[in-house]
């Protein structure tokens, strides 16, 4: 039990909070906003009503809104050279995980020389230090998955190696982060479900995880118990307010267990998945592997799993304690049934039988690193098995 | 569902960690060491190595080695004085909570002109903004107790008008904590169960309080958890590093708690107690307190009890459904047979029963704002009651 912990994010959670921005400090005079190439923060006024508070506060800005939804260094380069030509002294991520990453990566890149993958660590980066300043970064979060508004990861794909890698330090923290469930009634249902899978795994790899702690456990299960109560609820009925703010306040809290805990091999399979089909989200890759993934280890790590079906409020006293780890599962599965993405298959994907092997090869080449963090050490054989069993 | 989340307090948590602090970058170049009178950080060498540390990272430092268990607003100003004087540009507090907290407060007076009842809010404090810098605070605390290391608050007692009063605002969280259990193997039993019950009662009082969240409900049933589970075994082995590591750390998180919910009434009425007796330990005056208080709350607030006892370790479910709010209580009067404090007598402390009704009364001008959260509007009658039994 020794470890550091530092989240200097300051958080406004709540209905309505993207208006109270007016009256917060902001970091710099001239902002780079960098938002999605998507239309939905221009048609749900997102990005004007953003301007509009700029404007009034009188903080220039110059807009980049190329990002997709796997985000790309290309782009990384490419805004960080808008942002030094631009003299912009402070980055705003508007969007879903997508947007906020990049505006991460790219307020690295405007005063580190070199190409961003020159400090990425692992696959093809070569891991320099990042020894210039990071320009300070605000996030205004317009979905429920990644959890980015509370920690200091940025995950980027290199399109010509299709690596996919994370990212962080602590100057990646953003200075200020907006979760306003207000922006995310527009999300649409299947974009919801894939979201809030991804903030559930946040913290059920947070939790299983052989460095967690006493304080991200506390995170993971909260965060656990208010995806299984609220996430089918705001699949469901998109406009259900109360459903959203605790699927927004579930994905804020992985954050969190990702700031004190860090994410497993699930995130490291699912990486080389989307690296390599960059049409396939990352939420949904990752609940085609989940069943799989959580099987394997309910053995390996009972008591855990005993816990997290408990936060899925799975009355645990009453089933046989040998099937209490595997009770997990089944309500993992039944969350899934409720969400309606228990179909989802890799097949419709493009993604083939044949190429799971080099997959899983390069899950273990570029986020190596999170296999050591699993509560077991998984061989490539078993990397393997476990991605073949997801297979469909 | 609406609140701002911001803890910029980087934290150093575990056995040894003190040592790290070399690797750390400090926010200033000479430091004001504040410290208490007593003898234990001396004679443990704890002053010492903190001295050979500052000297080693070259960072001057000048003593203020004053601090009384109580701390008074004298010394505040003695402090910041001798700040000032010496041009120091940042705080050190080591010890326990009055250490830290009179830090923290002279950090505020060493920029801002006035006395530092000029800034209270509550009882005959002006309630003056403060306008001029706080330095930056480093707090390395020896007890387990306050969680003042992970909260912006601090606690003073003005001694001519008898009113012990928190404050704090965002620039009075420490910027850096350090948390080292093994600091702490030297306080002695009954210390150490003052402070771990203090440190319970942050966690209780921010449960029930009307304004907790979900994330400081998650911090207060783990710290709930850890308290029942280890202070005991503090208490009576107190060279058991884990059971202090434990304990520490469910001091560290009632910060987090402090820092997202809030203390409620039981801390006023405290601070009537032991502003006017200032023998009287806080976390003594809490646990005097503490049956009578909580026994009057839990109807009011039947579900949170319920979930406390269940922190506590109670099995809820055995019991009959009337009965499990008070089941917490139960397992509270328990824990303090445990630690040996359940003797505890205001009469001992010279406090008589017909003081009551005007320490209520201090306690409410005081520190009314704590009751304006308590889960149910507490009368001044309902005040002198609990007082009343909570006497012997």
């Amino acid at each position: 039990m020794n470890f550091n912990y530092h989240i200097p994010t300051k958080v406004l959670f709540g209905a309505g909070k993207l208006n109270e921005l007016l009256n917060e400090n902001l970091p710099g005079k001239k902002a780079l906003i960098v938002t999605t190439g998507g239309k939905s923060v221009k048609k749900y006024g997102y990005l004007s009503r953003l301007e509009n508070i700029l404007t009034e506060k009188r903080v220039e800005y110059v807009l980049f809104d190329k990002i997709l939804p796997n985000p790309i260094k290309s782009h990384v380069m490419e805004g960080a050279a808008l942002a030094k030509k631009e003299n912009c002294d402070f980055i705003i991520g508007l969007g879903g995980g997508s947007s906020i990453d990049s505006a991460k990566s790219i307020a690295v890149m405007v005063n580190n020389p070199g190409d961003y993958w020159d400090y990425i660590v692992g696959g093809s980066g070569k891991g320099l230090p990042v020894k210039e300043d990071v320009l300070p970064i605000v996030a205004i979060t317009t979905t429920a998955g990644t959890g980015t508004e509370a920690d200091p990861w940025t995950v980027i794909t290199k399109e010509d190696t299709k690596e996919k890698i994370g990212f962080g330090n602590e100057h990646t923290f953003p200075t200020l982060s907006v979760v306003d469930p207000e922006l995310m009634l527009t999300v649409p249902p299947n974009l919801t479900a894939y979201q809030g899978f991804d903030a559930l795994f946040h913290s059920t790899e947070g939790y299983i995880a052989n460095i967690a702690t006493p304080i991200s456990d506390a995170y993971a299960l909260k965060s656990i118990e208010l995806i299984a109560k609220y996430l089918s609820k705001a699949v469901k009925d998109g406009s259900d307010l109360e459903a959203r703010t605790q699927v927004a306040l579930a994905n804020t809290i992985s954050g969190l267990v990702e700031s004190t805990s860090s994410c497993t091999s699930e995130h490291s399979m699912e990486h080389a998945l989307s690296a390599n089909h960059p049409e396939l989200p990352h939420g949904a890759g990752l609940i085609m592997l989940s069943e799989a993934y959580y099987t394997f280890f309910a053995e390996r790590s009972p008591e855990r799993f005993v816990n997290m079906a408990r936060a899925m409020g799975v009355d645990v006293n009453s089933i046989n304690e040998k099937e209490r780890p595997m009770a997990f599962v089944k309500a993992l599965v039944k969350l899934q049934e409720d969400c309606s993405v228990r179909e989802l298959k890799m097949s419709s994907y493009n993604i083939t039988k044949e190429e799971i092997p080099s997959l899983a090869l390069n899950a273990r080449e570029t986020m190596g690193g999170l296999f050591e963090l699993d509560p077991y050490k998984l061989s490539i054989e078993e990397t393997i098995e476990i991605m073949l069993k997801a297979y469909k």
